[in-house]
């Protein structure tokens, strides 16, 4: 009969909460013959002060025995910036090839955005995962002086461009409207910039069903907030994919609800699911943090192990729970979690 | 009697509409003891295509003596991405040390902005102008093979961040608010995120009345269109200053009136004033062009040069004009001009 590995990192702060809840709804949807076996693994700041550790070899190797990782948030203002970050977070990436970092921007009905109207978003972003600004390239040399130069080398090849931006194309392909936008800032940064576009315009020949815009990242700012109807699937690099996610996820209902797959296509390492917000230290062990997030990633983590009906039960489950909060007082945690999960078992 | 020498650059698409309004303002506010002389420079696409030059080191003689340079927009869909920004916008930035590159974003009485309820929005960025990932260091090898690989290096020197933090500092010590907010991304760009966070705490202690805030710009995004009265003075990064600035251009008002200062606070060249907009070809030639932007800049230009009045007198112009123009049909580029020719004449 079907099984599902999955190693489960609760983290930090309000990731504990909310991938309980993600797990909560997980066990629900999950057909009755579908084995589920989670194993837990206690990454983050209190193994790290504990014991120095990030992310070990044998961590590696423990977490490469699973079809899926979950993840809640990892970070602690106790911990200095960075050291999480590039010692767990992006390692992790790296040493896994999470290459497609794939995240959605639907603004469901009843959910409030900033933006005034009540605009039509369903786009998803691909992000570049393993290349760019992101590769700890770079150094400093006369550290803490007044002669001190620091550098970031932004590193990208046509192997780690074409598969992405062919994965976003495939993507487009896919969806009703069929658009891809390219975003970087390809007049500034001209080597990659160039690099990206010729690779983009190369692949899109393959696909002439689907329409193309290229745009430079300063402007999508612009258009993410006065055209966010504009887009359907985007493609760019890890620091652009960085910076507009969060905008996309302010716009369409906030972090509250932004799910994210850091995806190895190939299935040679098994891939991440994660919410957008962090740890949100200020509000962890209070109850007070939306799992939908966590719930949504936990959807695209069962589309990616082929669960395609499970994972749209998921999102319906989502969507019928926000349009029906909407005005009502603040639910806990827990209760959310109890709603989605009563919705996607019945 | 007091005189200002001022190089003027139209440049391509609606930069000559812009500048010719720019001017005309210029003449109304001047003081009648002032002498303003012009000189016309043209830069751009069509020089390019002439010539084959963008910037020469005699241009760049002719333009130094100057005490001060208007410039409309740069930037034409004939010449290929980069050649322009690089070659002239970038190179003159570089060429007369533009570090401290100035952005006001105030959402004025009557202007739309695409955010729900009218949020209080008045900040200034001070972004960074000639270090980061603007310097243009970085390569290609195997150009156009499937083994392509392209680096963009971020450079960034202690001397150049302290200068630019040191100007935040003081700009923020000025306004009645006192607030300072450092964007980066330091948990990620650990190299230059250390630098940059090390000497703004360490500068911070020269301004005990200064209240500090850290913030990673992807968080940013999300503050900018949530928050955006938060904010008070940021300083931060070349790149991250584009891509903020367009977005705080956007939630306060739209590139129509987002002026900016290009400074070289020294003196030892002119700094240069332009509106954030760029050429917009596809409205240029047709009087549609909203001049206020480049109006707004000759007001950032005067105050530079030390006519502070003047400079007032044109910002309460505007604001006065986009209040009261609020629901009006839309207005020629010269219609808006003559307007504010008028109120800063008055
Ligand atoms: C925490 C940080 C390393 C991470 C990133 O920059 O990728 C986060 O911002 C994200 O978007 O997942
Ligand atoms: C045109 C380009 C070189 C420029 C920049 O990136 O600085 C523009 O976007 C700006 O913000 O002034």
């Amino acid at each position: 009969s079907p099984s599902i590995k999955l190693a489960v990192i609760p983290g930090d702060g309000i990731g504990q909460e909310v991938v309980a809840e993600g797990l909560k709804v997980l066990s629900a949807v999950l057909p009755q013959n579908v084995k589920l076996e989670t194993k837990e693994f206690d990454f983050g700041a209190r193994r790290y002060h504990a014991t120095g550790e990030t992310l070990t070899d044998a961590d590696l190797d423990a977490l490469k025995a699973h079809d899926a990782i979950l993840l809640g948030a990892i970070g602690d203002p106790s911990v200095p910036s960075g050291v999480l970050e590039r010692g767990f977070l992006l390692k992790l990436r790296f040493a896994f090839d999470h290459h497609v970092n794939l995240r959605p921007s639907k603004l469901l009905p009843g959910v409030a955005t900033p933006l005034a109207g009540q605009p039509e978003i369903d786009f998803v972003v691909v992000r570049e995962g393993t290349e760019g600004p992101y590769t700890g390239n770079g150094g400093t040399i006369r550290k803490g002086t007044e002669h001190e130069v620091a550098t970031e080398v932004s590193v990208n090849t046509a192997y780690g461009v074409e598969r992405v931006v062919r994965d976003a194309f495939a993507r487009a392909q896919a969806r009703p409207r069929r658009k891809l936008a390219l975003i970087h800032k390809n007049n500034v940064l001209t080597f990659a910039g160039h690099l990206w576009t010729n690779v983009f315009n190369k692949v899109a020949e393959e696909y002439p069903e689907v329409t193309t815009e290229y745009m430079h990242v300063d402007a999508a700012t612009i258009y993410l907030v006065t055209q966010p109807e504009r887009f359907d699937v985007i493609v760019t690099d890890n620091l652009f994919g960085d910076i507009i996610t969060d905008l996309a996820a302010a716009v369409s209902g906030g972090i509250g609800v932004a799910a994210s797959g850091n995806i190895n296509p190939s299935g040679e390492f098994p891939s991440m699911f994660e919410p957008v917000h962090g740890s949100a230290p200020d509000i962890a062990g209070q109850g007070k943090a939306d799992p939908t997030a966590t719930v949504l990633s936990v959807a695209l983590l069962l589309r990616h192990l082929g669960y395609e009906a499970e994972a749209a039960r998921i999102e319906d489950a989502v969507s019928a729970d926000l349009g029906e909060r909407a005005g009502e007082p603040a639910r806990s945690t827990s209760e959310i979690g109890d709603a989605l999960a009563g919705r996607v078992a019945g």
